[in-house]
């Protein structure tokens, strides 16, 4: 801190955010320190408790400041029922659509040969031992529908055929989205939909 | 902090960035947390200094961490020249222009009646008394083009008549953008710029 200003360091730190470019730090620098130093502080103190406080649950991979990630130690919730997803923010995803009441269990990524991820790099270790436990019956699969997702679902699907042969395994639907125009959906979506459909129950 | 985990605590603080909706700041958050913990330590410290040691330079309201910013203590500027400037953005803009030599005032705002911020709101006493420091003799006021701008640089410009009649008010150019065509420039900005036209010189 001998020749760089306390000014200049905010701004090159903000710039490290993700999404954040030069113009942007370099204003939420002089909105901060002009007018908002309450917040500047706050923010300070947030991000070094977080850093010093969150870690990964052993459970789920979730982060948490406890022992056991909040999803993990409800008393609430359907032990038999396990999701995988690739990323804590695809679990807040499904938590926020309010459509699931089982635990969680978070890859970290998913199968990318290109960025050299494979399945070592991935918590499919982790995850067999999860499933094997014996209050779980479903699996349920919910990684994204790209190539690298699919590709990580066929790998899980098959682990799990063989170690936990007794446990069902499901994935999410792929469709329409929710409140989409056909007119508007692309052609793979309709077909896959179409392929996927199901016969309408009478409720 | 009894309720609030630390992971909320700075999603909630994120949020109160400019420009960064919930969805950014979970982003954010669980990003830094995930694979950047180093940046989220570098930017928790970065704004706690910044908060303890930036401070409004004395002479130009810029902000800085000395007694007086670099543009009030630097050697190499012209005394003779005030540039009277809204924000800090503001100069940093024109510094980045690279098309100015002289000092610089940071108003702090501009007039807006319908904000509450009047003539006293401003720092127009401050002004004045670094108008008439005895060395300026000509001060630029480069407010904004619009209509609070244009009233804050005629309030102005009546104030350093009456206080310091002996320095040059000017004003800096309104006219067509720089690299714009004049087919898709909108024609009050064209209009102007022909009132203000200036003979051109042989350079
Ligand atoms: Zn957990
Ligand atoms: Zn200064």
């Amino acid at each position: 801190m001998a020749s760089v200003s306390s000014i200049e360091e905010l701004i090159d730190s903000l710039r490290q955010l993700p999404g954040i470019g030069p113009k942007a730090a370099q204003r939420m620098a002089y909105q901060l320190l002009t007018s908002d130093k309450e917040t500047a502080s706050r923010l300070g103190n947030a991000l070094l408790n977080a850093v010093k406080n969150v870690k990964r649950c052993p459970r789920c991979n979730n982060l948490t400041d406890k022992d056991v990630c909040k999803y993990c130690s409800s008393i609430h919730r359907d032990d038999s029922l396990l999701c995988v997803v690739e990323t804590v923010a695809d679990m807040m995803v499904i938590e926020q659509s309010l459509s699931w009441n089982g635990r969680y269990f978070i890859l970290m990524g998913r199968l990318s040969p290109l960025n050299g991820i494979g399945p070592n790099e991935l918590e499919l270790g982790h995850l067999i031992d999860r499933a094997s436990e014996p209050e779980v019956k479903e699996v349920v699969i919910a990684t994204s529908f790209t190539a690298e997702g699919e590709a990580t679902a066929l790998a899980i699907t098959e682990l799990l055929a063989k170690h936990t042969p007794h446990v069902k395994v499901t994935r999410i639907a792929k469709g329409i989205p929710a409140g989409a125009e056909l007119e508007y959906t692309d052609v793979n979506t309709v077909a896959q939909a179409m392929l996927n459909r199901r016969i309408r129950e009478n409720n």
